[in-house]
């Protein structure tokens, strides 16, 4: 590419970096942005630049907002002593679009990973514990992924949080709504004939 | 959403708006970027900054750089009377990424719809005219679209050249390189039967 364009490029280069986004898309997202300057490109780059200075993590569930404690951790109606315990962020706008979950949360920021080196001290798992001890927890709701690092974090806080008296719960594993059976795998199909229940 | 994620949903929605970013793909975008703020939400902040103050169109063919004139424009070798018209500065890229068309562009920014009330005027058709004129170009390659508009515009675009002692040729349609018969369409099989040459 010309020299003329190296910027151009460069925020190519940058935009393809995004999940979602390959080299040939990020090509067309930046023609579009940079054909509609005033309306999307110019206020794209004032709110990134104002998320990247006011964006922060919730100090007490690991939430992203622009408050120290997110609005979920200050309302009083979400103390319900339920704490649901998820891997991301994403995990918990997930839950709170369902719309079903009237509790806590608490964000673990990963998983453990033995190939990845990711230990608990890397999680946000023993600020769980004193969060367990100090808000007056009742049930604890491991909403991992399903996936063998998710289910062996699970595993790990169940242990750590055994002799503290609380519930300790995960979600239930099933076929999923709407889901046809022909197109579920084996594993998924199994854990819902082994949950089954009175019709 | 909570009044302390306001700013983080107004970047999901600009995001979203991005060609081949829906919502969900754009939320995942954004926690992204947050996590990678200083390797990444900042520099791309900067970076359509920057591109907002610089990107311009080349005053000559309307390729997007940050010059007056784009440097195929202004490159010595690439003055061989050849002129390819492209409907956009995507097109123009691709072409070149392909590397084998040693002239230089003219992007019309579009096609004529009548159904957009896009018209000549609204495109760099009467600049193509003057640039056939003034460049000393020897044959006009239109390298349309194979859409209905793309080649009411090739035809258009052809009528107006008629009496200007220009050649004037348009890309070979037949079947892709790699392409399988059984997945074409009637069209580009019929075009390719008509067009075929001797083996």
């Amino acid at each position: 590419m010309a020299e003329d364009q190296e910027e151009i490029e460069g925020l190519i280069a940058l935009m393809a970096r995004l999940p979602g986004l390959g080299p040939r898309s990020a090509r067309r997202a930046v023609l579009q942005l940079i054909k509609k300057r005033g309306q999307l490109l110019v206020p794209l780059a004032d709110s990134m630049r104002r998320v990247a200075e006011t964006a922060r993590e919730c100090l007490r569930c690991g939430n992203v907002g622009t408050a120290d404690i997110c609005s979920i951790c200050l309302s009083e109606k979400r103390g319900t002593g339920e704490l649901c315990v998820v891997e991301d962020v994403a995990d918990l706008w997930a839950m709170e679009r369902a719309g079903v979950f009237k509790g806590r949360y608490h964000v673990l920021g990963g998983v453990l990973s033995a190939l990845d080196a990711v230990g608990p001290e890397e999680l946000r798992i023993p600020r769980l514990a004193e969060r367990v001890r100090e808000e007056a927890i009742t049930e604890v709701i491991l909403a991992l992924n399903a996936t063998v690092d998710g289910q062996t974090t699970a595993h790990y806080i169940a242990d750590q949080l055994e002799d503290m008296g609380v519930k300790i719960t995960s979600l239930a594993q099933g076929v999923p709504v709407g889901g046809e059976l022909d197109y579920l795998d084996d594993g998924t199909i199994g854990a819902a004939l082994r949950a089954r229940k009175t019709f």
